[in-house]
């Protein structure tokens, strides 16, 4: 039995862990969190991610090291790990935490971006401003997750608000694209090479939050152009594991946003959507074992469940509806769990998705219009 | 020959100086920008908003007055227009420039609307965030237009950043509803009380600026029940003139965002896609003539081209699809103009949408990757 070793014991983890039941192996997590979703399914070191004491704990536990998240601190890996198998590479980690390098890379393997510019000033941002056009987007280099550290800027006025807000250099500054769905695509390679590519996912935000997932993407015929970026990217790194970019579409265009060297959000479907999930393909690619397929068994949707729960009485009305609790305590603005849908079509799909989301709407506001009548006002 | 005074002479002025070329009507309007866009239809005074010799000076020249934008001075129009007719009613535009009052007038009318809380302090903000839960979004009360004066407050960390960029008080805090579609409802009422109502319009926000408006909207089956939220709404006003609601979409539920009281950016499709454009059927509105039919003549899109205009050899290669330049100075950030396209279904209207996307992404970057290479990086 191969142990495998995991940097952060959230809802990714703990789906990875639930995946790991249909193979041979069992599963140590490092995460200093009280009470992380993963505890479930294996043992957690409490102890910071970057902590030498638990990295180096997990490593001589583990046969083989992966990460669920890229807040982690590369040089501590690498300096505790050196003679730890740690899958994806670091490489693309590294890269993935630096939007700069993130886009020169993509920039190298010809892969198209948003035209964009660094900022380190006021000065740096005028000329963006001159140069990509307003509205714009200014993002922080580092660390932005979940449209947090980004500004719209949509005019002169406000250039230097926005400035300010992020901390005024380290920034990016992206021209803001108009007219786009947002697609991501998922694929999975292997210790000995082997690739295969989920389809193509679509990917509704609101307000840079992922709210809905639906797969295969109406854009799916662009999906032979997401396969051609992905193969440049896990080329470029002997890529092993799972491996998401995310893509603004522009009619046939595919420009590259931002990668995951790991598993993603938006391809949760897979548990229930496509003949083996991502989580397993993860772990398989990892353990050098053959890929599983990833053909989708239908056409999916995944509704994010953002600071609560559904009713514990939600009367789901189909077997084709699944209700993932990542068993977190309800702490607001977090992710608590997620719902797929599987239907045999995409218009049955989108009406249960449809059927879903009033529901959830109606329970964030249990009885009603009196209830949100302001008595202070 | 009735004279029309129109307050603003931005592009919805233009639009309305155009479609009142059908009728016999002429026009003056109060602007003090330099060469605005209505400067090509009629005489423009150029004197601020509210100042007394303006609307004096637009009173007596003109039978009826009208407004085109929302951020003017009512009570600098009653003391002075006292004696001219001015539709829509007054009241509709002071109640529309306070989201406090905007919710409660929905509220008293049974339309429903998100749950919401007044913050004037540190605390309100707590408890809002108690109680409504979050995300949260945060809105200044007065003045917030294309998704300024907001902020999407994530978690609990963020709620004093926000609450001190958006100036500490005279705020709401909305729940943030994760699950919908935005629809805007337009319709129309003469003096003698004659109502129509457009086909329900689906828009497509990015950062909170509208960037694509689909008409019949696929979620038309809600056309009953916004249809009874305009109505009482027309009834409450004894309005006259064009008047429009944003709702949100969950479910079959409609939640009401905001309200516009003139003519709207989603409703520009009406120009090429409806027998009787809304600028058209505003001016009989307030002159009292017979409405015109509000009928689609086919599936429409409306595309806003904002901070720069297609290349001038835009091949549009079909003679449904049009395109509006309002002849502004293209500063970055603006509605520049706009492109309407209609079709005889809707995934021929969609599949031009995605190409004049494409077009219109291209031109933004026009010599492809090459020029999105940060050299100063």
């Amino acid at each position: 039995m191969k142990r495998i070793g995991i940097i952060g014991a959230g809802q990714l983890g703990q789906m990875l862990g639930f995946a790991g039941q249909n193979l041979d192996v069992e599963f140590v997590f490092l995460d200093p969190s009280p009470d992380p979703p993963a505890s479930v399914v294996g043992p957690v070191l409490r102890l910071p991610f970057d902590s030498d004491e638990g990295l180096r704990q997990l490593a001589s536990d583990a046969d083989v090291v992966t990460y669920e998240f890229e807040n982690v601190s590369v040089s501590a890996i690498e300096r505790v790990c050196a003679d730890t198998i740690v899958y994806p590479p670091l490489d693309a980690l590294r890269i993935s935490q630096d939007r700069l390098s993130e886009k020169q890379l993509f920039e190298s393997l010809q892969i198209p971006v948003p035209p964009y510019r660094t900022i380190d000033s006021a000065q740096d941002l005028r000329n963006a401003a001159n140069d990509i056009g307003l509205p714009l987007v200014l993002k922080t280099r580092r660390l932005g997750y979940d449209g947090k550290g980004q500004a719209v800027v949509r005019d002169e006025a406000d250039l230097s608000d926005a400035l300010t807000a992020l901390g005024g250099s380290n920034l990016i500054a992206e021209q803001w694209v108009p007219f786009d769905c947002e697609v991501s695509a998922i694929c999975v390679r292997n210790v000995r090479g082997d690739v295969l590519v989920y389809p193509l996912i679509e990917n509704q935000h609101r307000d840079g939050i992922l709210i809905i997932s639906r797969a295969p993407a109406e854009a799916n015929g662009l999906a032979a152009l997401a396969t051609r970026h992905l193969r440049q990217m896990l080329a470029h790194f002997d890529y092993v594991g799972v491996l998401t970019i995310e893509f603004f579409v522009a009619g046939d265009q595919l420009l590259a946003n931002e990668f995951a060297p790991r598993v993603h959000n938006s391809g949760h479907w897979t548990i229930e959507g496509a003949r083996t999930s991502q989580f397993e393909n993860h772990l398989r690619a990892i353990l050098d074992l053959p890929l599983g397929d990833v053909s989708p068994v239908g056409h999916a949707a995944m509704l994010n469940l953002i600071g609560s729960m559904p009713p514990k009485n939600l009367d789901l009305g189909s077997d084709t509806i699944f209700l993932h609790d990542y068993g977190k305590r309800p702490r607001p603005g977090r992710k608590l769990g997620h719902i797929t849908v599987v239907a045999s079509d995409p218009a049955d799909r989108d009406r249960t998705v449809t059927r879903l989301s009033e529901i959830l709407v109606a329970q964030a506001n249990p009885t009603g219009i009196a209830d949100c009548i302001d008595l202070s006002g």
